[in-house]
């Protein structure tokens, strides 16, 4: 035996205010330990439909094909685009972040001939921005961010579906940091292909992606002329695994599973309305708290993100040094701007089991003592 | 709150006999339930070097690159594929079981001109089995499989890599049943890009796919014409959040690195050679068991997997309703065949923390007793 030159896993206890992961409540954390089944087990298979069924909830639809992708968020990302878009297909994307960025780079991989609906980082869209674009030229597919994670701002969804229908496409939704968090009606808004992520607002360790496909949507998948280009990604493969079939095709992270399950549980418990309420209430808590010190949001009222608050960093203050200090002096993660944002802004997460009125009230404290 | 109607999660204790998930170590649960920190926190990034550390002691190499991808074995699978891959490069690819078939179907994907040399089931490649293949036609890569999961053999890799290189190709290694169960030497191999996964003898759960790239492979990877096909799996990205830019491309399943680094730190306190002489030696009782009660393996001797045995099926025996029996009244898994050995073969894994002589004896009673 040698000797161990490697010590106990022995992190700092932080309390995690950034744009996820946030902190894992303790059930979940549990879930993580519970010894293993195997991925073709008859108990795991009723934990699967459990899950399945969970996140129906969660995503507030009835989708038969609603799964966790055996990646992060953007493995579910790229599963929203890649199983239904082929070489030369017309893709529009919505893009007013970091995330439309990455969906245009992603799509563009597949052959898509992109083209872009812009508005600037902070603002959103309106169904006559689509409208317009889509009269010009039609597109097999529209996506857009719904929470995007990298400037704080909640797009409205009402009114957009029934324009990207009219004009025959599909609407593919970026819910990673809403899902659990801030209403997300997938049928209700007419969406096609939802994805989100498990370690945002659901409070589950990173390393799944929700995922949820209509039957329209489902219909397009099959009706491909050529195979998915993305092998591990491919929902023809994928949705007989968790479909009736139970057809192996990669081992699915089991413990991952465990956690989400209980992530959901947890949220179920709660109740989505109440959860939204919780939410709603301790940003608004943050918020009033940053206004009184003189910290002023990026994204106006009206559309800004209860789960992430974007706030501009005041003037001749060294916004690193401020994160590094609150880590260290506190263990509090924030994290700071991404893309258009970076060195501007702070981003504060409120999401899952981190949005509590103890930790808006340590972090507006640790931040006055900080700033002065 | 709502009335729970999902029950506590509450498994079987599964002994884990199958051709993975292997049994986890208790000390690889406990880090599961670890509390998360944030993916770029600078506890987390000494973890993540520890992690690569430890995976280039288990791989026997000194790739720079060498990462757990964030998705299972075949995440890392495809990983190894697209980045080296791009449309119209010849590819060759050494078929002999179902995990052949996966790369064919994969690389295919990617716009390869897949060739195949291809052996029967359960056979294994000679050198000069590439040899005459490459002086046909070279290719850009060569790719096989080290330990088959599906057929029970292991492949001989002596003189491989001198051939493939000759030739001007890259060489690329499946060792996903073998890493850290039977000798893995990727650099005295002359291995350009090997790949794994977690949950076999590892004993970590599933959620990781250990990946490693040659200096040669990462020149071909740098030296594109065109940008990789995938974007979750794209290197060129991946490589800056794992090397020193620790860019954000996305969030690292936390808590699975969590456990890798403790699977690793297991096997490195066992030490590599005393790993590998327990798989072989808890493998060698089993086969003196099957045979002793006239279960014949797949595999001659001298190319059989200690990590993983396959066994025929003797004539008249239901197997599947055996499998079932072993799993309801002894809480053991093993599984069936795969493919061509579909209904005909058993498999056997004595993987990581499964492979123990208490795991091998009730098995063997057990099987007795179902047999008659």
């Amino acid at each position: 035996m040698m000797e161990q030159p490697y010590a106990d896993l022995d992190t700092s206890a932080r309390i995690l205010l950034g744009p996820g992961p946030s902190t894992v409540h303790p059930r979940v954390l549990r879930a993580m330990a519970h010894p293993l089944v195997g991925h073709l087990d008859p108990q795991f298979i009723a934990l699967m439909n459990e899950v399945q069924e969970l996140l129906r909830t969660v995503f507030q639809t009835e989708n038969a094909l609603t799964i966790p992708v055996s990646g992060t968020g953007s493995a579910s990302m790229e599963a929203s685009l890649c199983n239904f878009v082929e070489p030369g297909d017309p893709v529009l994307i919505g893009v007013n972040g970091y995330f439309g960025e990455r969906l245009c780079d992603m799509a563009g991989r597949y052959g898509a001939e992109v083209r872009r609906v812009e508005r600037d980082w902070g603002e959103v869209f309106s169904p006559e921005d689509f409208e317009t674009a889509l009269v010009q030229k039609p597109a097999k597919l529209v996506a857009l961010v719904h929470a995007e994670t990298s400037t704080g701002a909640l797009q409205p969804m009402a009114g957009i579906a029934e324009v990207v229908h009219r004009h025959g496409g599909l609407l593919v939704m970026d819910c990673v940091t809403s899902l659990g968090g801030v209403e997300v009606a997938v049928d209700a808004w007419g969406v096609d292909v939802a994805y989100s992520g498990t370690q945002k607002c659901l409070s589950c360790p990173p390393g799944l992606g929700p995922l949820t496909v209509s039957p329209r949507a489902r219909e397009v998948l099959h009706g491909r002329g050529t195979k998915v280009a993305n092998w591990y990604l491919d929902l023809t493969m994928v949705e007989k695994y968790w479909g009736g079939e139970r057809t192996y095709h990669h081992t699915a992270p089991i413990s991952m599973n465990y956690a989400l399950r209980e992530a959901l549980r947890l949220v179920v418990e709660e109740g989505l309305e109440a959860r939204f309420q919780r939410h709603r209430a301790n940003a608004e808590m943050l918020w009033a708290g940053l206004e009184e010190m003189g910290l002023e949001p990026c994204v106006g009222l009206e559309h800004r993100l209860p789960s992430l608050t974007t706030v501009w960093v005041p003037e001749g203050v060294n916004e690193a040094a401020i994160r590094q200090q609150l880590l260290s002096e506190y263990n509090v993660e924030i994290a700071g701007g991404l893309g258009a944002y970076k060195g501007r802004a702070w981003r504060i997460g409120l999401m899952g089991y981190s949005s509590r009125r103890e930790n808006v009230l340590l972090l507006l404290s640790a931040l006055k003592a900080l700033l002065g």
